[in-house]
């Protein structure tokens, strides 16, 4: 049994996708993310780091959404989430460590800049460049980095779910995704699959 | 043939690291960052993101450290740089992804910060957290993710050079490699294999 540790509105949504596309047996825990259990004892003893996702496996505790998705779908191999060729799977990882440490990374600068700076004028300031920097992204991935239908093209891949994810951010960000048509039609597909209809749900968006 | 496109004291010595330990035949081409050759019309032809690191193959230009990182460890299988284990490489993968959207990411912060703000007074704002949040980093990696004598305990993986890679510039950072005594012998003990030797020669550190 796998249990994934959640939070709403927050990139463990790409995880619980991957899972729902898989089949796996899982449970969802959501944790109260306003409410501090990030900062629980509880929840620190399992994940010193204090940030979700984390998937509970019955050899221990995966963090980080790239681990955790390559995971689900190596020990899904029916499936064929992710490339078994070296050269494809690092294309598909590729972009997902983009989505990780660059993309995810600009958006957090809108509400967790506190993470950078103890200086409330500095945190609001922070935000001010976050559509720029979103937008500059997004043109990135519209114009080159997307492929149709799917990001690596034919195949449905991890990289699609945690696209969808971050996609859904924009209009928080105060980007409209209409400016991106080919991410725009991306995410309607990807938002009628099952499985994401599903993760959607019980993961709470 | 493989060509990396590198720059001096970046996370790009992560991947000549790879690449020296399992012997590859490859090209370092060492960009000019001071000069603004990551913004020329022939790299952003090659690598429209503007970063380095960038590994040219016959397949294609992979981009990011992690994806380059696990493309030469898999195309180079008997040296066995990564597990071929799901679980133990999600544990390696979870490894490398803290350091490159957590860890890096706060270090950037030092020298980068124009990326995330536009107002001087701003950027230079953002540097004053930089030792404390590289200290906490450092922290959790010293307590609990580091094992010894490697990252992952016995065997030698990706996740060394690369934590070899940001352990150096911990002194730019104005933080004391040596509050972390873990963390210092690894270093020393990665600084002294060849391949590593060979790889900041050829890098240029």
């Amino acid at each position: 049994m796998l249990t994934l540790y959640s939070g709403a509105k927050t990139c463990s949504l790409a995880c619980a996708i991957a899972l729902e596309e898989v089949g796996a047996d899982y449970n969802v825990v959501k944790m109260d993310l306003p409410g501090g259990e990030l900062r629980s004892a509880a929840y620190l003893a399992k994940n010193p780091k204090g940030r979700v996702p984390a998937l509970a496996t019955d050899k221990g505790i995966i963090t980080e959404v790239l681990a955790i998705m390559a995971y689900v779908a190596q020990t899904h191999p029916k499936v064929q989430l992710a490339p078994t060729d070296p050269f494809d799977f690092a294309r598909m990882q590729s972009f997902n460590s983009y989505l990780s440490s660059t993309v995810h990374v600009n958006h957090a600068h809108n509400r967790r800049g506190a993470r950078w700076s103890d200086d409330p004028a500095v945190v609001e300031a922070m935000k001010i460049k976050v559509p720029q920097n979103m937008s500059d992204c997004y043109a990135l991935i519209e114009n080159g980095m997307l492929q149709a239908p799917w990001v690596l093209g034919q195949n449905y891949s991890l990289a699609d779910g945690y696209l969808f994810t971050i996609s859904g951010w924009l209009a928080g960000d105060h980007v409209d995704i209409a400016k991106f048509p080919r991410v725009h039609d991306h995410f309607k597909r990807v938002g009628e699959r099952p499985a994401v209809k599903s993760a959607v749900e019980k993961h709470g968006g």
